[in-house]
C-alpha cells in the first residue's frame, strides 16, 4: 500500500489519554496496510513550561543551550507515544530529529532544514515498525548541534519528511477540521474547503491564517506533497492542500480519505478560498519626507539593513506647494521598537518631519485562484468592506490575493462583510473546535 | 592548573536556586584555573514525574522507550546549568551522554559503560568552555540506540570521564558532608571519614551505604581517579575515596581541598573505618534438603539460572539420625518472589521438605583494612552487638570486613552498638543535612 507520514500537534498529545487516542488512529492506519511515520511535537503547555524553567534562571539564555533544553518537550511525547503503541500490540521507535537524519542550518531557533537522510527511519518500516520522530528539532549539518526549526516546525519536519521518503501523503492533525473559509470564531458560518492549492494555501498561510506554517506549504509545493490536514479528534475528511494532479496520485496510492474525484470534478472551482486576517502587523508613517529621488530608498534600505520585513507600503501624492511626501508602510509588531529607532538615525539626513507609529491595526485579505480571471472582485470586497462602516487605510494586491488594512476594531466586521459578500457562508454551522484543554 | 570532573546529583539541581548555586561553584572552580567538566542528575523528582508519565500510558513500557523517556531528564538539567554559568560571564557548552561518547553495553535500564570518547567533551575544554555532560545515559556501541546506565549511574558517567580523559580528581556532590562512620540518622554521633581506601569503600558501597555506587567506585579504583565526596551544600572539605598515593598525585596538580599530607601522616590509620546497614536483603531458609552429594549446587544452580544474586549462605550441621540439613541464604528482597518460584519448581528432585521467607531482616557490617592485622576485631563486634540484645543469624566474613544478619528491628541498636565499641564516636556532633527540599 501507501506510505503514511502523519504529524501531531501539541494540544493532540496534551496528557496520557490524548496520547493513547493518537496512538489508536496511528495502529489504525498501520492495520489500514500501510507504513507509517508520525513527527509528533511536545506535549500540551511543555515548551512553555520549559521556557519558563530558563526564565528563572537567566533572563537572556544562549541559543544553544535554549534549543537544547527545548528538544526535550519533543523526546518526552515520542518515547511516550511509543508506549502507548507497544500497548496495542504494534512495534514502534522514537527517533531525535538528528537520529532522523533532519539536516539543518546552524542558526539556532530558527533553523532551516537543509536535507533530510532518513536511513534509520527507511530500515525501521522494513523492519514493519512504526517510526515516531520528534517534530521541530534536528541537528545542525557543519557543527554537529541540535536545533530548532521555530514557530511552524513539526509541520515543516512532517512535510520535509515525506518529501525524502516519497510518502503518498502528509497527514497534519491538529484540533480543528480542515482549513475554512474564515476563522470560524469571527465568522460562525464558515465553510470547511475540501481541497485548496499550494498557491492559495501560501497566500493564506502569509495572510495570517495559523493553520499551516509558511515554510511547511512551500516545501509541500516544491517536492509535491500532498498535505491533509483534518482534526485528531474526529474522523472526518479535513482540507486536502495540493493541486489536483497531486491528489490523484495519492488516489491511485490507495491512500485513505482522498477526495471524490468525481465530486470534485462537479464541484464548480469558487472564484474566491476564503478571507484571511491578522493582527500581528503595524503601520509606520514617515510625515513629510522631502520629494527627492533616493530618499525612499534610503528609508527602506535602513529598514532591510535591520533585518526587518515589511509587507505593504503606500506613499501618497507629493503635495505641490510643499515639495513634500508621506509614507507609510506596515511591518510585524514585534519589529516595531527595533524600526522606530531605526527610522531616528536618519531623521536629519532623510529631513523628514515626524514619525508615526499605529499599532491598532488589522489586515484582512481575500484569496483565490479565480480573482485572475474575473474582473470586478476587489471592487466588490472594497464595497463590502465600506458597507460594514470600516474605513480602508492600505491596500495591496497580487494575481490570487487582495489585502486591506482597517482599524483593528474592525477587523471582524470585515471579514464577516467579505465572506458574505462573496458567498461563501454555509447553511449550517460546520467547524468545531475540539480538544479537552481548551487549546 | 589540573583537570576537574564535578558531579551534582538531582538534590542538589533540585529548582531554578539550586541550579544557580550550583553555577557558582563550578564558576569558581574554573576561575581556580582548572579545566571543569560538570556531570548532571535530572532536577530533583523529574526521573520519578516522568515514570509516573509512563505508568499513565502503560504499565510495561518498551525498555528502549522508557530510556528514551527517562533522558529528558538531563537534557533539561544540563542545559539549564550551561545557562546559568552563561549568566555568570563564562561559556558552557552541554552534551548528551552521546554526544560526549558515551559508549555502552545495549541493555537498556541498565547498560555498562565500555569505552568513553570524549573528542567533543575535549574541544570543547580546548576552547576554554566548562563542558557539562548528562550523567546516567549513554548510546549503545553496536546499535546506537539511547540507553541508561541504572542506579548509581551519573556517579559512574562521572568517574568514567574523569578516567577517559586523566582528570586529577572527580568530585562528587551530594546532600551529605561526605562518608560518614555510620548513617548519621540512626548514629548521631557518626564521624566524617577523611580518607578512604578504594576496598573499604567499596565493602561499604556492597553492604548498604548508598552514598557512592559499588560500580563507580570500581572504575576509580581500576583507573587510579580519586573520588572527593562532599556537599553541594557546604564549602567543607568532604570524604577522599582514594589511596594514598592517588591522592598524592591530585595534590601535585594543585587540586584544591585534598587532605593535609602532614595530618595525614600523623593521623593514625583506624583499625575500622565504619558501620554499615542494609534493609534491603531476604533470607530463604530451605528446610530438610537430603544431605547428599550434589544438592547444594543443585539449588544454587538453579538460583544462578535464574540470575538471582545470593548474598551470604549458611548450612547447618547434618543431623546425625535424619540424614538431612537446612541452607539459608540471604538475597535482594526485590528477586524474592523469583527465586521462591525457581526454588518451588525442584522440591521433588531435590526431595527438601520446606521453603521459608523472611524478609524481616537487616545486615549490618563491620568495615575496616586494619582488621587483617588485628585479631579479634570480629569477637568484640559480636560480643557489641550480642550485650545490645540483638541475636545474630547469619555471619560473614572478608579480609576487610565482618557482616552478620539480624532481626530488622535490631539493626539500629547493633549499629549503635558496634559504633561505639570500637570508638567511632565523635566528641559533637558532626553531620549535617542540607537541602532545602529535603530530600
Amino acid at each position: 500500500m501507501g506510505l503514511v507520514v502523519q504529524k501531531y500537534g501539541g494540544s493532540s498529545v496534551a496528557d496520557a489519554q490524548g496520547i493513547k487516542r493518537v496512538a489508536q488512529r496511528i495502529v489504525a492506519t498501520k492495520k489500514a496496510g500501510h507504513d507509517v511515520v508520525v513527527v509528533v511535537s511536545a506535549m500540551g503547555d511543555t515548551t512553555d513550561e520549559l521556557t519558563d524553567l530558563a526564565q528563572q534562571v537567566t533572563p537572556l539564555p544562549p541559543p544553544r543551550e535554549f534549543d537544547m533544553l527545548l528538544t526535550a518537550g519533543e523526546r518526552i511525547s515520542m518515547a511516550l507515544l511509543a508506549m502507548a503503541i507497544a500497548q496495542l500490540g504494534q512495534v514502534a521507535k522514537s527517533y531525535t530529529g538528528s537520529q532522523a537524519g533532519v539536516l539543518t542550518t546552524s542558526q539556532h531557533g530558527r533553523a532551516k532544514i537543509i536535507d533530510v537522510t532518513p536511513g534509520r527511519i527507511r530500515q525501521a518500516l522494513d523492519e514493519g515498525a512504526i517510526a515516531i520522530v520528534a517534530g521541530f528539532q534536528g541537528v545542525s549539518q557543519d557543527t554537529k548541534e541540535i536545533t530548532t526549526l521555530g514557530r511552524g516546525g513539526s509541520d515543516t519536519t512532517a512535510v520535509a519528511l515525506a518529501a525524502s521518503m516519497g510518502a503518498d501523503v502528509c497527514e497534519i492533525y491538529t484540533d480543528v477540521d480542515g482549513v475554512f473559509t474564515a476563522d470560524p470564531r469571527i465568522v460562525p458560518t464558515a465553510r470547511r474547503i475540501p481541497r485548496i492549492s499550494y498557491s492559495e494555501m501560501l497566500e493564506m498561510a502569509a495572510c495570517g491564517s495559523k493553520i499551516l506554517h509558511l515554510r511547511c506549504v512551500e516545501y509541500a509545493r516544491r517536492y509535491h506533497i500532498p498535505i491533509h490536514v483534518r482534526s485528531s479528534f474526529s474522523t472526518k475528511i479535513g482540507t486536502w492542500v495540493a493541486d489536483p494532479e497531486v491528489v490523484e496520485t495519492a488516489r491511485r496510492a490507495h491512500v485513505t480519505d482522498t477526495p471524490d474525484p468525481i465530486e470534485e470534478a462537479e464541484m464548480e472551482q469558487p472564484i474566491i478560498s476564503g478571507v484571511s486576517h491578522d493582527r500581528t502587523e503595524a503601520k509606520i508613517t514617515v510625515v513629510g519626507v522631502p520629494d527627492k529621488v533616493g530618499e525612499a530608498a534610503h528609508i527602506f534600505r535602513t529598514l532591510a539593513d535591520a533585518e526587518i520585513n515589511i509587507d505593504m507600503i503606500v506613499q501618497n501624492v507629493s503635495g505641490v506647494a510643499t515639495g513634500r511626501t508621506d509614507i507609510s508602510f506596515s511591518l510585524p509588531r514585534v519589529d516595531g521598537q527595533q524600526a522606530m529607532t531605526s527610522l531616528a538615525k536618519i531623521k536629519d539626513t532623510v529631513g523628514y518631519e515626524q514619525l508615526l507609529y499605529d499599532d491598532r491595526i488589522g489586515k484582512v485579505s481575500l484569496i483565490g485562484a479565480g480573482m485572475r480571471t474575473n474582473p470586478g472582485v476587489a471592487a466588490r470586497f472594497f464595497q463590502a468592506i465600506s458597507e460594514a462602516g470600516v474605513n480602508i487605510e492600505m491596500i495591496s494586491t497580487s494575481e490570487i490575493r487582495v489585502s486591506v488594512v482597517v482599524d483593528e476594531d474592525g477587523v471582524d466586521a470585515a471579514v464577516a462583510a467579505a465572506h458574505h459578500a462573496f458567498d461563501l457562508d454555509a447553511t449550517e454551522v460546520e467547524a468545531v473546535v475540539y480538544g479537552g484543554t481548551g487549546r
